[in-house]
């Protein structure tokens, strides 16, 4: 895909956001596109390709928003960051024009993705890339639900630190007050919510509103998915201490 | 290396091709090479090190082709992509004027190869780096071999997906005919050609004609290789149906 | 990070040293970097944050040496690679002009280390950054123990190969002639001292003065530390034949 996008624009900048999704997981492309896309400059052409349908009738597209680019398939992966933005205009991707040939049946991301992000970048406008679109593929986002005094809501992300990132984010949580909160899982209590990892002795569990804008379990020093057993889907609850 | 590359050519595109390849795999940086070299742009110089004899006798070198530059070991690393290629000329490593010094026994990568890219982006001429070889060591590539009624064939690489990828291409199917085929293994079918990924089920084994060029066995949503038992070696045979 | 570095400057060219160092391995994040910083250009703005004390007191830091710069927590990452280098001045990181905004408590390799890196690399003098320090947090180097007629040393750093890298340099060693050592572990001879990985058959060990300048073990297309059980921290000593 690098070679690819370097020989339409060899000036591209081109940086990796990760390499720990898991091979198809939708919803952790989704949210790591999700929590990071908006710290990048403005004009910015985010290309994300999970992609397990590659090959069926999922439509390609480029959307343009306010602020950047994003180009991917119509799954549902760039609906967590797109749903965040102003959205301008979408595209599906039918030019073949501006397609590698012959196209593959397995790996649209070199073949159909990076060029047209590629093209993007050097300014081609998005209506040449094929017809406009309505509506895109979206992913049902688990929303938090508030019950009696607890919020519950779930796991929606383990990150390489093994912190089990949750849907709960400080609106939900109504005004977010540091130490004022405890977590419980199946009604037993996990940890308290803190400032820092180091609030907590080494080896002991904490939640702290990270740094991706949820709230996080971790352990400080450890590895909170692995060591509390947090995989993504985990229910868990938060009341007031 | 990347540092080593950057001080002598400030101005270098740098990509990692893959960081999958296992310590000593010659055969898995070969095939890597060789499926991926053709999308980067003309001119590209593209720098290997699978490097389990460095500090032995075997030859450093750099290989001028009518598209690309490559740069490695001579001991077939660089093989495959070249048996696609137009070879203009073939040079040894040994003018240690283009070496960083002192060079350590252990990691040319560093010290011889990576100073030889970085020069050759410059356009410092190839004959400068050291004297003209007539050939290269090459890794041999199993042909698939045609018996009776079946075309025999083994699996050549595990891609990140666990997907077997196999050393039979189009060419030596005959005529590529869609859904006419069938894989076997040890005289058990384990699944037929099919287009895409997506044209089984979820969990069940479907074979395509891949974007590396060659027909691999994949499990939808899973990881063949690991399911099946298809590690590197494996032998197949494709029968039409 | 990556995003905010190129919001900041967008000519920036960034450089991974590595993606293996452990979650919170301070001393393995401060080994590559010890091992690394001096084979880029002069000039470069070198950001480690390993840190597992983020959000607590541990400070910021950016230092300049007489030929690159570091940023990162002052919790000792930095110090393996400073005690190579020739300090010019440390300063604080507390200009909050200078950071992304608003300060996430446990992401300040995002919001205030990779802006203080990208602010450095287009030009902004270090002082304007924070006020002046006059020491960091150093780890201790573990110095390798002469005891009779051996020198007892520790294993490191394990890298990618399974290299178990210890703390004996040349220096340590005396004047280094290659094949005149032996190594042992608890009195057991594990290895000879030899010239290059292939110096010894197939599976079998060996000790290399390796490319980070500092004796290894290695098992020759195998792996040291797992097949010989050389953790960081296993003690090691070297003998005269």
């Amino acid at each position: 895909m690098k070679g690819v996008i370097l020989g339409i624009n060899s000036a591209a900048r081109i940086v990796d956001l990760t390499h720990e999704i898991p091979p198809g997981d939708l919803r952790g492309g989704a949210f790591a596109l999700a929590t990071s896309f908006r710290f990048f400059p403005k004009g910015t052409v985010h290309l994300a390709v999970v992609d397990p349908g590659v090959g069926t009738a999922r439509r390609a597209i480029a959307v343009k928003t306010s602020r950047f680019f994003f180009v991917g398939p119509d799954n549902g992966v760039l609906s967590w960051a797109l749903a965040r933005e102003d959205i301008v205009a979408i595209h599906e991707l039918q030019n073949t024009a501006f397609f590698l040939r012959p196209v593959s049946r397995t790996f649209h991301g070199r073949d159909v993705f990076a060029p047209a992000a590629a093209h993007l970048s050097r300014g081609v406008p998005l209506r040449r890339l094929g017809p406009a679109l309505e509506e895109i593929v979206r992913l049902p986002w688990p929303e938090p639900r508030r019950a009696g005094d607890q919020l519950r809501g779930e796991v929606v992300y383990v990150d390489r630190f093994g912190n089990a990132i949750t849907n709960i984010d400080p609106g939900a949580l109504g005004r977010f007050s540091g130490a004022g909160f405890r977590v419980f899982r199946q009604g037993k209590r996990l940890c308290d919510v803190a400032e820092c990892y180091a609030a907590v002795a080494a080896g002991h569990a904490v939640a702290i509103m990270g740094s991706t804008g949820f709230l996080e379990i971790a352990v400080n020093g450890g590895n909170a998915s692995r060591q509390l057993n947090l995989p993504v889907g985990t229910v868990v609850s938060v009341r007031c201490r």
